[in-house]
């Protein structure tokens, strides 16, 4: 069960995008594990990749594609990576979109594929192949809820939000969904994630509302600092609300990039809180830093501590972790008599030790919460960053032990 | 059990250094804690400490006190690391030291502290105090053993090792042991060493020697990615055997360093095989990078994936995770088509996918094996670096999450 959240809410329609999930059996059996996402005419679309050099043959087509046309269709495979493959994976990725382009009669390069599971196995393009049919008679712009199930993989719960906001006093909608769980890292994970709005925004303003939106929230969360070769963020405006049309001088723009954060930081914490075996969510704010570097090179080696995360899981206000981490970040002259630990409300540490008034009970009572802000304050600058994570849990070990067997 | 060790051999006494272990309770029941080393007058003495910006107490007060005199005494208790414990922590460990001093009759600077286990707590001095006759009244060259059981802390086995070797046609000894099972990472991790020898070496020599092995040893090692405020490696040369001096310049040192870098290494090794929970020993061995960073670099991302680890404790040929771990180390302008991964003789990754020639049988039979080789050709260049580590099992999980309570 993730932490702080239960079930998929109501996921509301985009006017302009046709959504249906289908079984392919790419790798698991009695599920849908394959979506088509249909896009109106007109829509605009943008994206951000894994930084990942192995980068997988989808990322690889999908970034081609992107650059040739306005896409119309979105094919995305949970079960299967299709990555570590080669040139023939390349090969794979791009029948795929072939067979989809033929069915729907458009170019190959309108659609972009999005592949997510294991590494290192082909794709079983027939069998993806042989479920087109099926999903191009099944779009609707109410299967959102069944996409959001069909890309899951070591989820737990399907992920999801929607929101609306006023365009020049007209109402437009965005709708997200996201996968993830665990090898979730900064710069993109094994996540995918699809933000759609019936908004009309002009390509360069979309794509610098989607890089922002990514930098402070997909690109914050660590599960295990494994990052993948598949992540994906896209975010296409239809256009079909009839709303006005934004660039970046437009006065609504900011609270449609703000409402695209919004939705992309709910999608990306949802990752984090159905982390693999994650039974704490854990914010990590580093404050008092020279520079926005230093400050999340603190906060990502607090966050990926084996030692410290085991130590979340067992509810132990064991502070002396989350110090030694600090310790080994690597910043230069840091000054241990100027650093000061919290936990939530809590201070721990100051003056190089434990602070006079801590006692272990204060530190008890907020480490059983399920939700614990860890605040490090550096004391030597005015930047801040703040990032979210989860323990490591035994779940944690059986899920990735057991993922392929 | 750790990996292919068993038991503690016979180490053999060192002339000039008597051993003695203790009780003293400082936190567990019914074991010794506390150790006493004492060297003879003219030894001379050589200590490699940790970088962690958060050192402990003992890690403080050692390096002012051999800065100096020359040491007399080790003064090593495990339990309690009198770390993160402010200004009253060094005077606990300050008092430590005068007690044994005053009881020994030598200057308190002559005695160096050492300090592993909890972190936070103050040290319990007045027990540590109890203990010293007692300790000085069982001094004894033959105390090895007993003094490597009593530094353990979350370790499952004594760790330690003898070999001899001939300076000028004399034979002379040198014995090493350790502690150190988890937050074990480069630049020393939570790792006590102790290395003497009855050969006489003149101080600079001493000092180059002991950190040219360790960052071939102790800095190749990595269990958890986390390093201690405490560690700490000490090379004692008492001269007692009558050998001659050695200087860098006689041709007996090279010699003399090889054994100080075995001795080193085999300890080194001892750690990870011991390390929290690991099933599995494994050695990663990068070649063909530019330079020995970016080797180290590759290395460390691959040997701290949990997902890597988690397939090694599975078995699970899963190198997928390996190549996105090797995709994510942050090398720029990375070429995948160069780059090959091998389990042991078996090629997977050849030319930017699966090695025509790969089968997962051949995969399964080394990841069956208690020990295995990760090898990894970035093709690139000409400089390569093997570090050592373990695999993540529910064994971590259990020993971190419960180590408090």
């Amino acid at each position: 069960m993730p932490v702080g959240y239960s079930e998929l809410p109501e996921l509301s329609a985009v006017a302009g995008v046709r959504l249906s999930a289908q079984a392919a059996q790419v790798r698991y059996e009695g599920r849908d594990d394959l979506v088509v996402m249909e896009l109106a005419e007109g829509s605009r679309c943008a994206a951000v990749f894994t930084r990942n050099a192995f980068c997988a043959a989808p990322v690889i087509v999908a970034r081609e594609h992107l650059a040739q046309h306005a896409p119309r269709y979105l094919l995305i495979n949970s079960g299967n990576a299709n990555a570590g493959t080669g040139a023939p994976g390349l090969d794979d990725a791009r029948r795929s979109c072939a067979a989809l382009a033929k069915r729907a009669g458009c170019d190959a390069a309108q659609v972009l594929p999005f592949s997510t599971g294991v590494i290192g196995e082909r794709l079983p393009v027939q069998r993806i192949e042989s479920a087109l049919d099926g999903a191009l008679a099944n779009l609707s712009e109410n299967n959102w809820s069944a996409a959001a199930h069909a890309i899951m993989t070591t989820d737990t719960v399907a992920k999801g939000v929607s929101l609306t906001l006023s365009i020049d006093g007209q109402t437009v909608t965005l709708t997200g969904m996201a996968k993830g769980s665990g090898m979730i890292r900064p710069d993109m994970a094994t996540m995918l994630a699809y933000i759609a709005t019936d908004a009309a925004v002009e390509s360069s303003a979309l794509q610098n509302c989607i890089q922002q939106a990514v930098e402070q929230s997909f690109n914050r969360i660590t599960v295990d600092g494994d990052t993948s070769t598949n992540d994906a963020c896209v975010l296409v405006a239809t256009g079909a609300s009839g709303a006005a049309v934004l660039d970046d001088a437009h006065p609504d723009y900011p609270a449609f990039c703000a409402a695209v954060s919004e939705v992309s930081t709910r999608l990306s914490q949802l990752i984090v809180r159905d982390g693999e075996g994650a039974t704490k969510f854990v914010t990590v704010r580093v404050e008092g830093g020279h520079d926005s570097a230093e400050c999340l090179q603190v906060a990502y080696t607090v966050a990926h501590s084996p030692l410290v995360k085991t130590a979340l899981f067992a509810s132990d206000p064991n502070w002396g972790r989350i110090l030694a981490a600090v310790g080994r970040a690597g910043l230069s002259q840091l000054d241990i008599e100027q650093v000061e630990l919290w936990l939530d409300d809590v201070c721990i540490v100051r003056d190089g030790g434990v602070a006079q008034d801590y006692t272990e009970a204060d530190g008890q009572r907020v480490m059983n919460q399920d939700e614990i802000l860890i605040r490090i304050a550096l004391g030597r600058g005015a930047a801040s960053e703040t990032i979210w994570t989860s323990d490591l849990s035994h779940d944690y070990v059986s899920i990735n032990a057991d993922y392929r067997s």
